[in-house]
């Protein structure tokens, strides 16, 4: 929020989601917000939830002009905000930096528009596409630049999943351990059919000693009942969704629960299996690709199993939003074809 | 060659070996020789092949200076070629540009080296390294960009080489079709143990009707005799080597026969299988690795068949060299960890 050239208070939306970033940059500015100008990424709330809208606040602070850089696709909001703020006689401008406010928000306008959070899948291959030896032998493929953005990636998104393939073949903690970040570890889930998960786990040993973060596990609708009771009572939370054709949790209703349970953004971690039912249901909208300089031939495990393409037309293709080098590796960002176009 | 900060003779070695640069330019330069300076990228010869040393020659025609990049690891030069200079009275300076020489001459040096062309290893797969799918469909995995590159490296190249699976699968011409480098389209060379290549493929057709590029076929010495006569008659040379223990040419055994036939850079153009017996007996010094946006799974053909990792350690390492955007693809350059460093 900006007076006569001066930043007079600036905000962001709190962990949790409230209060939101423009009541936090009012209470800073006071009675500066008087003839100010608020320079928002998102379009501001129109409706009562546990606060008051923010764009009735910003006009009752007497706010004269609002930068708005992207319209909220949420129908309780959808240009409703813009409008209360127009009507009660406010300068809007709408669209500026509108590309990076919705790169922002990607996770936000998925779960909106979708109903399932934005779905990234973090991989560290060979140049081959091999994330393991057939031995299992995957720590470390890539080197100490990649593993540490791996765990930056962590910190950026709510919540990591992984197979429980590869829960029982590397026995991960999924956390964040970057100094300064390690608050900011996102939910672990894992997806386990037939709740194979052993209580002696690393994961649930940390959720039964009431360790942050929280553990959930995916499963089917019909799972044993004494182990989901077992797994539940060390602190685990057991959420049950349909499956699929193949005996499995259906992707999309996986996502689906996430997103209820107020998840936007998920980092999947592997492995091959996990991300190939996936990739077959076209939920992967990011990934996130390390890569180190070696070959490791027919016998390794493959970064993505079967997912039944036959002809090169029926791939998953995507665009490529970024390239880097890190020490010896490459880091490659790649976006999924059917991308989230907000509305407003 | 320059006199007075003027260039007064330009030369390079012709198409087949002779006559050299050196001789090249000093014709150009005439009388302008004296007292001027040579600019060379590898030291003058000191012997008497179909032509006179060049160091004797660049001495003879009065040039004072020669400014050298490389020195020449072929024993019957290995500074002698500078001895003979400095010996006669002219300055030499050895080293300017020394590792941009040793790129250009590394196929060269290879073959003095080591008795084996430089092998550069070409492949065009996915992101998660499939070069067909299970059908074998591969064209195109990559865009039209890409696919001109590939034209490129095959015209700086001296010789293409694919295995057996790969010119029946795709039935491949393996030439040049850029235009104004089809002339410098390479012999082409097919791995064949059994020589399973039918009379009526396409490369036996084009060597039949006297055609340029060569074709050559490489199989055990142990080969059907009447196969042999079959294809002679058609006008490809079968060159017969050694096999090794899995029955099939031995690699190291191939790039010498090509060494031997004067070949310094030969081009791996797949597949899977020829791929990894390189890769299994580290023969491979570059690789040329196209990648597109797409993800094929696990039922796609490998990059390189299984070669024995079993261990992480175990894998080929390389180190990357270049990389670029080629519109929707990517091209990466890597260098084997054994590198040729020439001597002098
Ligand atoms: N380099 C890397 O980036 C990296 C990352 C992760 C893993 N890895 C390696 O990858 C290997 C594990 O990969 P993986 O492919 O064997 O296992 P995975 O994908 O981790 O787990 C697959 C298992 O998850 C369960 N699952 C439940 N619902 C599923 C669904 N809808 N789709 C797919 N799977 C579902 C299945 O078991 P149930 O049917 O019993 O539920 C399935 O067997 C390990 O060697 C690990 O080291 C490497
Ligand atoms: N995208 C790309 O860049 C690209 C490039 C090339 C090929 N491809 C695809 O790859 C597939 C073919 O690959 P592939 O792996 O099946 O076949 P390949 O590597 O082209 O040929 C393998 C065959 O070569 C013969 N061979 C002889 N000596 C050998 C040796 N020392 N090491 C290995 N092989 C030797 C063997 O047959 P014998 O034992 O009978 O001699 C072997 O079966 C096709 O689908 C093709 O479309 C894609």
């Amino acid at each position: 929020m900006s007076a006569d050239g001066r930043i007079v208070g600036r905000g962001w939306t709190q962990p949790g989601g409230r209060p939101h970033g423009e009541a936090m940059a009012l209470a800073e500015a006071g009675e500066a917000a008087r003839g100010a100008t608020a320079y928002v990424s998102l379009e501001p709330c129109a409706h009562w939830g546990k606060t008051p809208p923010c764009a009735d606040a910003l006009v009752a602070a007497g706010v004269t002009r609002a930068v708005v850089a992207t319209g909220d696709p949420d129908p309780r909001v959808s240009g409703r905000g813009l409008d209360r703020m127009t009507a009660a006689g406010m300068t809007v401008d709408l669209g500026l930096m509108a590309a990076e406010a919705g790169a922002l928000n990607a996770g936000f306008f998925s779960r909106i528009l979708k109903g399932r959070p934005l779905v990234a899948w973090k991989v560290a291959t060979t140049l081959d596409g091999r994330i393991a030896t057939a031995a299992g032998e995957s720590q470390w493929i890539t080197g100490p630049e990649a593993r540490t953005m791996g765990h930056m990636l962590r910190a950026s998104h709510d919540a990591i999943m992984v197979g429980v393939g590869t829960a029982l073949a590397d026995n991960p903690r999924l956390n964040v351990r970057v100094s300064g970040l390690e608050e900011r570890s996102p939910v672990r889930v894992v997806i386990d059919s037939r709740l194979r998960l052993p209580l002696t786990h690393t994961l649930v040993r940390e959720a039964c000693e009431g360790g942050r973060p929280p553990v959930w596990i995916i499963t089917r609708t019909d799972c044993d009942r004494s182990r989901h009771d077992a797994l539940a009572a060390a602190g685990i939370t057991v959420i049950e969704v349909p499956h699929g054709a193949d005996g499995r949790p259906d992707p999309l209703r996986m996502t689906e629960a996430l997103g209820d349970r107020g998840i936007t953004r998920v980092l999947v971690e592997g492995g091959g299996e996990l991300a190939a039912s996936l990739l077959r249901d076209r939920l992967v909208d990011r990934i996130h690709w390390f890569r180190a300089p070696a070959v490791m031939g027919g016998d390794g495990v493959p970064a993505a199993r079967s997912y039944g393409v036959q002809e090169l037309v029926d791939m998953a293709a995507f665009v490529r939003l970024d390239i880097r080098q890190l020490g010896p590796d490459l880091y490659e960002v790649y976006a999924g074809t059917a991308v989230v176009t907000p509305g407003g």
